[in-house]
């Protein structure tokens, strides 16, 4: 088998069988087959698409090209959660536990990402001494003994995958969909879980900036999923505006805390409950959503969940008393308001420059070597839709840093349309595929 | 100017700037833009095309990224005739004294090939002492006193086509028309010709096998070539049979000489007239192809065609007298018949496959480092429509080594088909663009 055969065959459109793809990848990984031979294909696949069987060979042949996680230790159907992205998307700190509460355990290995905010234990690390150095043993009995646990990446999972968006980032060959679809999948493949309930946004603060497109990946991650044997659904939802009200770490741990005790923002109590009745079907904790549903309101009521969180933060070195007293949590020097410059409807909050805001006051990471400010963030005051006197604050900037201060209130202003007329208000879940 | 915005501006359907063009070219030549993101263009490229403004703008760049060679010291207009390359092609042995006899300065840097027999080069080193290691002094000196001159290729032409082309020729990247064209078009621009005559073969034995590929590369190659300002134009003639019936080095030159006494096989004199013609109107020494024509065979019926070859030899070092004695080329030691297995019209002589009988031969280089047998090859007794009876030979192999003879014999007579019709004789050009 030859390489240049295959770059030819796939340019030619003709579908390659999953041998020729798993040839590929594995030599790619090995690296013997070179950048260049790689970057021609990703393109040629560009142009003519990869057929479902394409797509799923793919995939398969990345999740095997590194560590395949066993979590077979691990007691009842795990099922893990995977959010395509956006601003102010703390959902997993306020889900697991609420999943965790209804008996579905929850085994999460997490990197660091780069965004606008730090990643899902960034935020995490905003519970003084909390830390995901656990050794296997201990993840696993943590997740056996109390239904959360999550540790740092030890394992190299996917390496192709890595190696291989890393080329298609510096190449033009990122988007497309298939190819899009089986870099996500391979990785949760690779980590384990017997379901995927994914979180597919849309708008202006996501990956797919158009709701067609983020369908389009849904159903591909959804063929995937299934075609390799796991249950998998997912939800399409509304990233034109942050999630919620908050945006950044420590301030969005906050706001995860609020919903675990009731008093979360409407559209992210929706979003937990659309998600986690999915997580609940798929590990057979529940036979509907309107049962799934009920199941997680009864945990928040009851405080089962915020319980679970508190007992999670303390099993991984974490000060649980942040979890019932937030102002334990670390808060930024300043906090200032950005006043409405007029009256009127807010027409559109601009989502990707809110998570830029968030950059800008040092809450997210520029590069690997970034630092990372937990403190620092916006609390948005209104949110599309809402009425705003002028004066009265849209946002409320949190930083440490005068400069950076008044750099974000610019942005964030500019990001903010205020009109006369009310907008038509886009449902926050716009489908789910399950 | 980032390369990663060129690809995906290309990959989008835009049409590239000049600038961007020439930002990839130079970037990539200095090694600072690297292969992957290189093959990831060529293929966008593959697919998207490219407009006669870019193709041209590619050539212009890739003739810049070495020498430009200068042969303002030659007097006249320079005249330089390329063949995209077939089986038999001894046409520049007989057409460069010919054109010369007429006026035409003939002044060429030639490399040495792969392919089923030398180039040029090495075909004149069939004649002994034959040396084109010519100062720059020596060769335009002979230029302006014989009319022909070749010396060996000391500037670099066109590296950024030659480290391209490698790219491309691993990538399955090679076949579009432009990128070919740009190609063949860059290194005839950097060499310095004022005018240019292509040659564009067609058929089982060329590298365009379908004519309306080969003239679709004449198109662009002509386009291009007014583009830049150089007067060109292209006959695009057949190469589906070997031209004449000589395949092989020395075979081949003493199948030229025989042309230029007048005595050479009917379609490689009309190929000679031909591009002659061309040549001649190119560089202004006649008003008409009629005219030309009339020129060209007085050259060769008054010897002085056949005399400049002569002088061309022995001014490079080499025995003129092999020119007017011919079995003072290298001779190979076995000569034998391929006998026809029946008796018919021959119907096709696959081109392709007698170039590999040649190369079996020993006649030509399989990789850069290999020798060359300079005395083997074939010698064909019949040509497409011709009647042959059984026994009668259809070639006569030319060897050195009995293996490699019998080998080369079997593979022949697998290339021909001998049928009860006579078979339609298609015209050998197809087609002048002028």
């Amino acid at each position: 088998m030859r390489m240049y055969d295959i770059i030819m065959k796939k340019r030619n459109g003709a579908e390659l069988t999953a041998e020729e793809i798993r040839f590929f990848v594995e030599g790619y990984t090995k690296g013997e087959i070179p950048d260049y031979q790689a970057s021609a294909l990703m393109m040629a696949i560009y142009f003519r698409k990869m057929t479902r069987r394409e797509t799923a060979a793919l995939t398969m042949a990345m999740a095997h090209s590194g560590d395949m996680l066993d979590l077979s230790a691990v007691r009842g159907i795990k099922v893990d959660k995977h959010s395509t992205g956006g601003v102010g998307d703390k959902t997993s700190l306020a889900l697991a536990p609420m999943a965790a509460a209804c008996g579905i355990p929850v085994a999460k290995m997490s990197g660091r990402g780069l965004g606008h905010t730090g990643g899902t234990i960034d935020k995490l690390e905003s519970f003084p001494g909390f830390t995901t150095a656990l050794t296997r043993e201990q993840f696993i009995e943590n997740v056996n003994r109390i239904g959360i646990a999550i540790m740092g990446q030890t394992a190299e999972l996917a390496p192709a995958d890595k190696k291989l968006y890393a080329l298609r980032d510096v190449t033009a060959t990122v988007d497309n969909m298939s190819l899009i679809a089986s870099s996500i999948m391979s990785k949760k493949l690779a980590a384990g879980a017997d379901a995927i309930v994914l979180d597919v946004k849309t708008g202006s603060g996501a990956f797919m900036k158009k709701e067609t497109d983020a369908r389009a990946l849904a159903e591909e991650m959804v063929q995937i999923g299934r075609d390799a044997g796991r249950r998998t659904s997912a939800v399409i939802s509304d990233m034109d505006q942050p999630l919620g009200y908050a945006v950044g770490n420590a301030l969005e741990v906050k706001e995860a805390i609020a919903a675990l005790r009731g008093e979360g923002p409407a559209d992210f109590m929706e979003l937990c409950d659309t998600l986690g009745s999915q997580m609940l079907l798929a590990g057979g904790r529940a036979q509907s959503r309107e049962e799934a549903r009920g199941m997680l309101k009864e945990a928040v009521r009851t405080g089962s969940a915020l319980k679970k969180l508190a007992e999670f933060v303390e099993a991984q070195g974490g000060n649980p008393a942040a979890v019932y007293d937030t102002e334990l949590l670390p808060k930024a020097r300043l906090v200032q308001s950005v006043p409405a410059p007029k009256s009127g409807y807010v027409n559109r909050i601009a989502c990707d420059e809110v998570g830029i805001c968030s950059l800008i006051l040092g809450g997210g990471r520029e590069t690997k070597e970034s630092g990372i400010d937990l403190s620092v963030g916006l609390v948005l005051g209104k949110k599309v839709g809402d009425w705003v006197e002028k004066g009265e604050p849209l946002a409320m900037i949190h930083a440490n840093d005068p400069g950076r201060a008044d750099a974000a209130r610019k942005r964030f202003l500019l990001a903010c349309e205020i009109s006369e007329t009310e907008p038509v208000k886009r449902p926050l879940i716009r489908d789910i595929l399950s």
